[in-house]
């Protein structure tokens, strides 16, 4: 009889809940990670929300740091007992879109090889990773070892928020000597404030409501900080870069409010780096767009994965260059998962970021 | 007293007539072009119908064909009587922007050196090129000799449309075997097709609804056409390529309609390279955008200017590259101006491009 | 028993003959090619003079043409029967090397997942296809179906010299507008002529000694011809581009000649994008580098591979935009083989590229 | 009378001598700067030494601190006695290099506008600033109004050692979590190594063989510093990449041995990054080079001026992102420029760099 796991199902819109289940087969190219840290993430949220639809009882999660428990015949390059973390976006590496450079939108076995956010596997179309195991699928492709010098929680990030917030100045085309805003400072949004200090922006500009929020953002490169509870953050921004704008705005939210400012306060040929899950139309508004003859960007992003984005990553934390440990504020074992869920969706007690430990 | 000369000036909505004007003064940076050779743009009909607002009084034009009558004292490098061209768009050369690479939203002259819009100068917020001379500003960023080999005709394209209609497949990065559809086949789509074939792209597919349009896209590059009349485009180019969609679409008209067509047939990770003018919001339709994650770009261009953009545009016309001659349908003398802009204003008679010869 | 086939094998510096060998055991990401048509390639000839070394008894060739004879377990999204060719660089999909968009130097298996040339194993590595079949490795990375309305020498070229030649120009970052300059008119040159033209070069000057080639280069885009047997050809390129030089100069020799002579016909600025495969060290000559302060770039590429390049390649072929069939100048059976060696290490009878067919 | 000043013009080869000379006449587009703080750069030393030939009496140094003095009657936008710098390169800003974005090779008043080296003009085609008084040339391209947060010191290094410096990282692509290797780290390759940290390279390896200038890497971002007097940096660099080499090797110093070295610690598709003055041929050894099959990149660069790149300089240290006043180890008035020379030309007491102060 199959081994039987816990893991944290997606039930209904409003339900996410533990079940057994077996613990899954491991198919040729598979490995399968006994889970030792975990989190949830916003879009978890969604899906309990109900705002984003998954199959009634799929593991939610694509954010694992774990064991390496066993691995596919045909998986070579690892042994079993190392510590790895995979990518939140689990491309298979030989669709078309992985072959020219995006990934994310991985379409392997469609007819062309190109699927919008197929690379998104993990607690969206395969099950996931709040769990006691999980299937790393194509795990060549995905299993990045993670060094003994670092911990699990300081990993932890990597998977998503990391490679998300980072993606968001990189997509963005950030230059060394540039002005940045970035709007809302949750965890992705601080993870791109670190991901321009990091790239050379020299003046980082950050808007949030939540004073704990602005806080982090200070500690993780944010130069200035401006609250929309208290001004127009259009015109602080613009009053900030005296009247120039911004070259690059990022906008980590979702939202037709933060994407709209955003435009507003880009420099003529500034670029607007969208990371937010949007769950309504956008708008555009004439004014902010220059008529369409602004030499405008905007740029979307989706997670970038794969071990060589996981490696990157994880040496970028173990050179120091930034720490984001403190993101994780709360800690439950897996046992508790409804609870972390219920204080994560409500963003109770400065919640940023929760580790699950099964 | 100052000579005098014919010049085609904005009066007021609905309303450009010639009028007498002095011929301008030349000041230390400027070269004054006596003009053989101008034609109308979409633009010029927008500030005709009070749409886009510009000075009552002002020359309209920004599409220059001529020969260098009079340069600036600080003018070096040109010989009167040399014939010669100018951008549309006429950027400073020393601005922030310009030496930034963003010579369309030349701010020289503002605090900050970055003005949207700013390098169109011709026409917009100083006399245009509709008369019998003009006055070009910056003249050694600006002034193109003309290669002897090329009629006026022949390269009347290159200030504007051919410009600006090449950007679109080169701001939407068009790259060899790429799959390309262009919305709208009026006279800057036309020369988006013809840049994108040159570029490299493969399957390059147009939409408009006008019969001679279409043949003349064909004639410039496409591999197919759709007649947006007779079929629903995006479901016919879904159809043509096989379900994937295109890797890059270009929009070539300015109206909410085509923007978000152009956001239905790109492929995940496609851009969507747009050259319209807008005169209202556009809207980004949650489904033709992933919500977000699609990997998507939207860059938008304006035209761009300069002497050395100029010299690049008269080489491929020189080589035998793309031959545009075909555009200009019908001729009038400056003295009949008016008529040629109730002509093309109201797009009688297959009027593409009209040729003005003061 | 096995079942047996023919094979080109390197015996000895010097020799390269037919064998018979057991047709290969088919592994679950593998897919078992029945060779229908392919090609010697310049590398070929290298190895049979001893001078790229391989190991004794290997099956060379890497440009495959064939039909699906066998799938391996693992293998989804084709079928046995359909048409098809692979890259003569095999990548794997998942190294790091892969990931990080340089599959050319693939280093699945390696400690860190790179290796130099690693992508190339047909032919060098792994047994490769002069022979009635080959394995293709990492299936669905590398075979990319052939349409039904292409022949087999319409796409002959595809796995090595288009792919090749065409990156020369691409990695060169050739732009609308350019002038170029393409030292040797082999077939890898002609693919580069070909790739300049199609990438929207307006100037393009060929150089060889061969008249034959010249007129070939001429068919395939070039605008201009230099045969360096009658003239310096660095004169004469400069004297063509009246004194300016030329943006992007392409090396397809691999010799100390033609890659110095590449630097001295570039304007400052300009791009030295080699393809040649070199045998000895190679000098950059003080007076054609500006003491290093030219802003010069030199960059080198080694054949693109992977299904979704070879799918670009054969629509680029398919959509009528370069046909390079003309290449194919001399035919032999597989049997024959060695008569075709000893033609074409010769250059004997005008051969530019044979087809074979077992 | 034209008033006089005192300046350090170059003699004969071995002397630079104080001389009396008039200030300049100011021209239309030009302004004249007292210079407040001036520095000796290694390239004066090759003037000095004779090894880069400019002509008997002309007035050396390329990087000035001053307040402009007077405004040429077209130059808008500044005010007289406004503290302000202007970069080594003063482009033009109209030549056609300029409007291709390649403004160090300004081709301006040359029959195609290019011209290799062309932008580099104070001390070196015009008189430079080692003197009371320097004539800026296209004073509107060039002027860049200094905070006034900032120092003369803190702003002394943007001019030239910071901008080529932080070019190398630019040029060599850096991205966030590349291992990047520095040769040599003099005040260029110490720039290099700041520029380096503040793009985002998570392994910096700098090499040089003398223990302040490797003590003074570690403080501006170095990760490892290797003494090459003591062990061979090649092994040294492999072994701290664990085998795979460095994404970029920047090199800062000019010679045949930093450049191959540079090579030879590239992984497969690294790019080489050259900064150095070259006063001999180079060689590229052919087993540092993958027979040209590596996918490698050797970029050179001169360094980038105009005033939006001194804005942008100025900006990276008023936001604190580095601190390069450590670097002035000396300073001497303009009346013993000479002794200055002295001391920086046999590099003796550590010196980095000097400041003059007329």
């Amino acid at each position: 009889m199959a081994k039987m796991m816990l893991a944290a199902a997606f039930v209904e819109p409003g339900r996410i809940a533990l079940r057994e289940k077996p613990v899954p087969e491991v198919g040729p190219q598979d490995a399968l990670l006994r889970i030792t840290t975990t989190t949830i993430c916003g879009t978890d949220v969604h899906i309990l929300k109900g705002e984003y639809p998954v199959e009634a009882g799929l593991t939610i999660g694509h954010e694992p740091v774990g064991i390496i428990e066993r691995l596919g015949s045909g998986v070579q390059g690892y042994r079993e007992g190392q510590r790895a973390i995979a990518g939140a976006i689990t491309p298979s590496g030989w669709s078309n879109a992985c072959l020219c450079g995006c990934a994310s939108q991985d379409g392997a076995g469609t007819k062309h090889g190109w699927k919008a956010m197929g690379g998104w596997r993990f607690g969206n179309t395969i099950d996931g990773c709040q769990a006691e195991y999980v299937l790393v699928p194509d795990a060549m492709t995905n299993l990045a070892p993670v060094p003994d010098t670092l911990t699990d929680e300081q990993v932890l990030m990597c998977p998503d928020i990391m490679s998300t917030g980072f993606s968001g100045a990189e997509s963005g085309g950030v230059r060394l000597g540039d002005t940045v805003a970035i709007f809302a400072q949750g965890p992705i949004g601080l993870c791109a404030t670190a991901g321009a200090r990091l790239m050379g922006a020299t003046t980082i500009i950050v808007v949030d409501g939540i004073a704990g929020r602005l806080a982090m953002a200070k500690r993780l490169g944010a130069d200035h900080t401006v609250d929309f509870s208290a001004v127009d953050p259009v015109e602080e921004i613009m009053r900030l870069t005296d009247g120039r704008g911004c070259d690059v705005a990022i906008e980590a939210l979702g939202t037709q409010t933060t994407f709209e400012a955003c435009l507003r306060v880009l420099r003529p040929g500034g670029t607007l780096s969208s990371l937010g899950v949007y769950s309504t139309d956008l708008r555009i508004p004439h004014g902010a767009f220059a008529a369409g003859l602004g030499d405008n960007r905007i740029v979307t992003t989706l997670c970038p994965g794969g071990k060589e984005r996981m490696r990157r990553l994880m040496e970028t934390i173990a050179a120091g260059r930034t720490d984001l440990t403190a993101l994780v504020t709360h800690r439950f074992p897996l046992a508790r998962i409804e609870e972390a869920y219920d204080l994560f969706s409500h963003q109770r007690d400065g919640v940023m970021k929760v580790a699950i430990t099964p």
